[in-house]
């Protein structure tokens, strides 16, 4: 799985790459591309194995998967920001506030997320219709019916008076972490014109398991492995589902998600190995 | 052509509002209606003039002019944020980070991007391949290519030793400003899939004779008329065209553009009434 990853990484690395080369030179660009390398690449590893299901071309997804990243990349740099979740450490280096500015950070975020509706237009990913739901999708899911919302949720839920449910918590991460690799997901088909539906419950049990996977690592993990700060979470006497389930409960719950995600595949047969192989890998990592 | 500008106004005001009531309730969608209220929706005024220039109905163009004006409004409160320029008062009310949080400007921006992108998906906006034209377009307008590398030296260069020169100054506001307001204006030709050229030219001596005329009201504006606070530029030793011309040379500037604006306009001859009147409309404004 490692293997897979670091392939699709590799490629993705050069499609962003080159897209932020062709922008202006600059301290911008440079904050852009900073912000935009590292990562597990787990999204555009989702991006191009639904599109191969679909007998998508991996030449015809690649940009998708670069603007799915770009996008991860944006809401990153911004939830760092001071006003934000106030994080120095990110992928195991300081966040882009911390190496540039918070003036550069807001306008690296944003243009990030500029660039990743740019690569979704991009004429290889398909004809001009499959281009469009691409982009209404996205935009659904970046938004603030989706993962703005969710990371607003999670901003108003520090200054609440009483910590979050179970209920309102997977809601909030549903949009927070979920929005973006449900979209991931479903990009094969809907190149491709196909019913999203198997892959959206894949996807919607990934998402949850990996937000209680990265929830029990910010109790078990170190920050030499997972390259972020740990235990700011339990610091802050914040609802996490680890709070909420306990560490055994959290596992166990991490785990039937990934049986319920594995199931929803049923219907690629064979071919979905490598997403069932990604199933496993979200709530087994230790980075 | 106030009375003009009004009529825009309140048709763009109801297509941001029925856009934004989609969205889950909550005090993001709230943040984000507030930013997107009021202004003079010059942008919003370009891109329905420029679609009926070119044979486009007021019903396609709409969803593109509210697309305009959400993209300007993020652009706002972004730039307002404490980090940026630090503004607390825009359109004669306090701004977003003032009335709530920074946190909440941050991300109501941000989903004011995103808004704008999905408005430009509507279908009633044309077929698949104009409303593509339209999202590239404008991707390359508001990104690191054009508006937020625009901001990007404009914040740059207040911690710069020498202040700016006319070349590098109107270089800048060609994106931070000029590059939204060329978009507004080739929105009509995009749609209807003929050639920006004479438009582009109008939109590039609008938006510098808008820009410098931002500058003159800096000086010899008051802010219960404009709104925003005045006189900071100068306060802050920043360069701007009436730094570099003086309050006569910059005038006399101004109206030179607004005359090169109109003649640009000559291939339209006398349906461009409205976009002349807006020329003129943009040097005489106290607001």
């Amino acid at each position: 799985m490692q293997q897979a990853l670091d392939g699709v990484k590799a490629r993705v690395q050069v499609a962003l790459e080159s897209a932020i080369a062709q922008l202006p030179g600059g301290e911008l660009r440079h904050a852009m591309l900073y912000a935009a390398t590292g990562g597990k690449r787990l999204r555009a590893f989702l991006v191009l194995e639904s599109a191969r299901l679909h007998g998508v071309a991996d030449e015809a997804a690649l940009p998708v998967a670069a603007a799915v990243e770009a996008l991860h990349a944006y809401s990153l740099v911004h939830d760092d920001l001071p006003a934000m979740d106030d994080d120095d450490l990110r992928r195991g280096q300081p966040t882009v506030h911390v190496k540039w500015t918070q003036a550069t950070a807001i306008l690296a975020g944003d243009a990030l997320q500029t660039l990743a509706f740019d690569l979704l237009t991009r004429d290889e990913i398909g004809d001009a219709g499959a281009r469009l739901r691409l982009i209404r999708a996205f935009a659904r899911a970046v938004g603030a019916g989706g993962m703005v919302w969710g990371q607003a949720l999670d901003i108003a839920a520090e200054s609440a008076s009483e910590p979050l449910d179970l209920a309102a918590i997977t809601r909030l991460q549903g949009g927070k972490t979920g929005a973006l690799i449900r979209f991931a997901a479903s990009a094969g088909p809907l190149i491709a014109h196909a019913d999203t539906g198997a892959l959206d419950r894949y996807a919607d049990a990934l998402g949850l398991a990996f937000q209680i996977t990265d929830d029990i690592l910010d109790v078990t993990g170190n920050e030499a492995t997972t390259g972020k700060r740990v235990g700011k979470d339990g610091a802050a006497g914040k609802a996490t589902f680890v709070s909420l389930l306990g560490l055994k409960g959290a596992q166990a719950e991490a785990q039937r998600l990934c049986d319920v995600a594995q199931q929803a595949l049923a219907p690629y047969g064979e071919d979905a190995g490598n997403l069932r192989a990604l199933a496993r890998f979200v709530i087994e990592r230790d980075t």
